[in-house]
């Protein structure tokens, strides 16, 4: 690099929002001013707001180190996210030509993008129309999404978090599962996000320790459900306990690719990637299990709040958030484009790790899915080297900043307006 | 009193279970124990289990000041709960006589029940029947629920660690809200519990701050909901903004008494095996969303997590808890009976609370409701004296005890196979 002279950086957040999402954004800025450039922007709702000239000087939102003490601690994405697909740079070049003209008005230098698989699909392509240009902005990638279905990386920030909420809370309902006695017994299924990969219900089993049992069955979407053996299993768990939990995650489907979802009253709701909006597993499940057993049976969808409390946040995850956020404002700065920060694991225990910078082209569009030997033989569990593999992740809290008795979260006057 | 010597203390729990409960269990046998009891048994799933002989010494679970401080922590009634409710006196004294028996049998001097309407239905004729038959055995009520409509107390234990975690998930799902931008707008609704009583429900009004501006709306049982009202200020609101928040109690019912919930069933709402489906209050109004407005709704139910989130309780409603257990205890022990302890508040700001001891046929099958004037004019959203009343009653936290990055609670070895 032999610039002579720092301009400006833009960074935008997309996909699903986590409770680290915004760390990685406080990290991006912290670096960015850190290293010399003048003025960091926001972009609003990701590419979609920026192609609609919506962006936010970061300066005017963190202000103090309490504001990016706080962002840390805010869930949902602050800059608000999109799920915009960019089209083929073949399909149509206007879009490019738009956003390049956008940023070069604006003098970045430099184009972070903190998401999931899409958004990466979004810095490939990028950073490709740079190469066919000439320009030379560097577009680089910071993981996020609470899925860790991310290519190349041991894990993804966001995911840590989401893991701690959900072991916590399956805890919760087991506990509480205990409490009454049922004539017939009683089936609890909870219902967890993650539509091709298990990893986020897999955490269910961090609930398992020496005061928890943990659930009595865990269904990843990685394997085919077959709905009889499901059945016969929960007749089984309710011979021998009264009050039974099982985790299973929003994408189980049936081996002709069925989502269980789809057997009840299933939207046809896609979103903008062409994806099933997927409700109702849980319910369908219970409705068949009344049905099959005539036992009493409870749905419960831990929904948004998977991803959005910060409230029970992982120290390790909103740390590791805001140092894969400096990682890639880094790595711009000192020239590569097209690349996203990963985190490679070091040791287990003590749990290390640290980043690494890798070929976009190799991630985008590509998921990575809780292994076939992570998961027991009959389908029914994660196993112990799953555990192994999530335990550092969950490690440690950051103390929300109480005001009033709630959580207090990052807001500037005016900021809900721009959204 | 001139008792010669103390004798043993029993104690139970019994309806839904809190994440303070425990705490007064805790305080019950702290305080039995330092007024010089010898045991103190709980009954196992209250008065059901004990009629079936089902006890234990709690010296063997609470062994150490270490384990009284996880109790604290620990959701769901530790002793198991039960909703069995006693017969008149005049309809089976054969009931009466045989509990009569046990009691007599372990030298009970004490009889704590720790819970709600039903709970104190069963001290009253207890303590009723104690002077039928000439019994010294004392019987005292603890109050316990999280749906605050015990009457005479101020509040009750339960209630503001449930209204701590409703304050905090619903600020973190309006937040959430915020970030993908819809077509159409979204509309969220989160069903919360309390099926006569709006407390809870209420409680979605702590997420308002500077940093929030609360649900859009929120309609108690208290007063009967109109559908159409409710559809056309959701399409109000929906020209305002683009995400949506609003609360609703499960046991809101129109003008005629129907159950929103209900309401699925009569319009041959039927589930994947042709059964008429009692459809959650959130779904069913989500549906009508769906179809009446065309915006993306979501349904989100805080289920038995809102009374077991023993991670997200508060300070002051565990330590009042705690409180409360023990001056069930000296009160019991001082020769009260057929009592029940309340809460007194003494001042809001600064919040100052006591205890004192009432008559438990005052209390029974009495139901505290919010006050008309506690709710806005129009029905859809709850006055500053409601949230001046709760706020000092969420104050604080109960720092969680972490172990491998989720909350410990109390277990001791075979204590599930007793439950």
């Amino acid at each position: 690099m032999t610039k002579q002279k720092k301009r400006n950086v833009i960074v935008g957040q997309s996909g699903g929002p986590t409770a680290a999402i915004n760390s990685s954004l406080a990290g991006v800025f912290r670096t960015a001013k850190d290293r010399g450039y003048s003025k960091v922007y926001g972009m609003l709702h990701g590419v979609q707001g920026l192609l609609e000239g919506r962006y936010i000087d970061l300066s005017d939102h963190i202000r103090t180190g309490l504001d990016a003490e706080l962002l840390k601690r805010t869930p949902s994405a602050y800059l608000g996210s999109c799920r915009y697909k960019l089209p083929g740079i073949n399909e149509d070049r206007d879009v490019y030509d738009k956003i390049f003209k956008i940023l070069d008005d604006l003098e970045i230098d430099c184009f972070i993008y903190i998401g999931g698989n899409d958004s990466m699909d979004t810095i490939k392509k990028l950073s490709d129309y740079a190469i066919v240009i000439g320009s030379e902005i560097r577009f680089v990638g910071c993981p996020k999404t609470i899925d860790n279905d991310l290519a190349l990386t041991d894990h993804t920030p966001g995911y840590g978090s989401a893991a701690k909420y959900i072991g916590t809370s399956v805890k919760e309902i087991i506990r509480d599962g205990w409490s009454l006695e049922t004539s017939n017994g009683q089936i609890i299924i909870v219902e967890i996000m993650g539509r091709n990969a298990g990893w986020l219900t897999g955490a269910a089993a961090l609930s398992k320790g020496e005061d928890c049992d943990g659930p009595d069955a865990i269904y990843l979407p990685e394997l085919d459900f077959d709905v009889k053996a499901f059945v016969k299993k929960c007749k089984e768990l309710l011979k021998k306990k009264s009050s039974v939990v099982i985790a299973v995650s929003e994408g189980i489907h049936t081996k002709d690719g069925t989502y269980i979802s789809e057997m009840g009253n299933a939207t046809d709701y896609v979103d903008a990637f062409g994806h099933k909006q997927l409700t109702g597993t849980a319910r369908y499940l219970c409705d068949l299990l009344s049905n099959e057993i005539g036992c009493k049976t409870r749905a419960i969808e831990l929904s948004t709040l998977q991803r959005a409390a910060s409230h029970c946040s992982s120290r390790v995850d909103i740390l590791e958030a805001y140092e894969v956020g400096g990682a890639a404002m880094k790595a711009a700065d000192e020239g590569d484009s097209g690349k996203m920060v990963v985190i490679e694991r070091l040791s287990d225990d003590p749990y290390q790790a640290g980043t690494e910078v890798k070929d976009v082209h190799k991630i985008a569009n590509d998921e990575r899915l809780v292994p076939r030997e992570w998961i027991t033989k009959d389908g029914t569990y994660v196993t112990s080297e799953f555990i192994t593999y999530v335990r550092p992740l969950i490690q440690g809290d950051v103390a929300p900043v109480m005001v009033d008795g709630i959580p207090r979260h990052l807001y500037v006057p005016g900021y809900q307006e721009l959204l």
